[in-house]
């Protein structure tokens, strides 16, 4: 059983990851996978370095985990990652027999575990995975906004330059 | 838009896949991505052999294609795959905008597209995939009854042999 100050540590190392995406310019979501205290997987989204579209956070986080452990079951480990798991990676986590997931922010659009689907909790499948949300969700859900604030600036000032060019011609 | 010669064809190579998964001892489905009528990836199940719990045939087929068109984008692209996607495929094929899959078998313990849930048709996600079910389906579900009963056949006869040499002792 993690210490609320654990949870909180792990879940800053997540943040770290989360941050390594946004100065990448890649949507800033972070992840790390822990086992018996120490930190064996981290991940961040690179999906559009790598046009992959399998490159979550989660995938990278829980990928390597599994190279570290030698075996695709996981079941003694547990996730951090900064914002909802999306279907695919809620998928990845009830494949990989991952014990419990944390996370920050919501994600209502896309969420897997809490907001749309609670694909992790069901009882029909051969594994559940325990779900605790809002841990750091401030600091998580910061990251995000000012990410796509900072595109719709940038996409707001090309269309302004664009303009500009097109009235002198 | 495909004929049913074109879909019995590429599931056809699909099932080719799925036959490789098989010799190898790992559960046999296959998959291939089509695009303008050509197969641009192919894959089977190795989730055994790589340890890795994310080693489907719909993950190395889309991550094939995806490589091969260099976008993770892949809005034109059909799938056709010899079992119903999990949970986590299905989650793949939305994240990579897949435009149509193909199955054969029903998947009625973990299938995400039909059997459990309808993760492909659901319009509150920022993209949904056409479903098509039962193509070559007998074909299909022969191989994974067949592998299955090949399983339980050396499990049967390993505890047989096991209790004669207890009995020995």
């Amino acid at each position: 059983m993690l210490t609320e100050q654990q949870i909180h540590t792990f879940m800053g190392a997540a943040l770290v990851e989360a941050k390594k995406a946004y100065a990448l310019g890649e949507v800033p979501i972070g992840a790390v996978v822990v086992l018996d205290g120490q930190i064996i997987g981290r991940g961040f989204n690179l999906r559009e370095r790598f046009e992959d579209p399998s490159q979550h956070a989660e995938f990278q986080a829980v990928l390597e985990a599994s190279r570290q452990q030698k075996s695709w079951r996981l079941p003694e480990a547990e996730l951090f990652v900064t914002v909802e798991p999306c279907i695919m990676c809620a998928g990845l986590l009830q494949q990989a027999r991952i014990k419990t997931v944390y996370y920050g922010a919501e994600d209502y659009k896309a969420g897997g575990v809490h907001s749309m689907y609670h694909l992790l909790e069901d009882d029909r499948l051969n594994h559940q995975v325990e779900v605790h949300q809002g841990v750091r969700a401030t600091e998580a859900s910061t990251l995000m906004k000012d990410f796509f604030k900072a595109i719709r600036i940038r996409q707001k000032a090309a269309k302004k330059a664009r303009r500009q060019r097109e009235d002198q011609n």
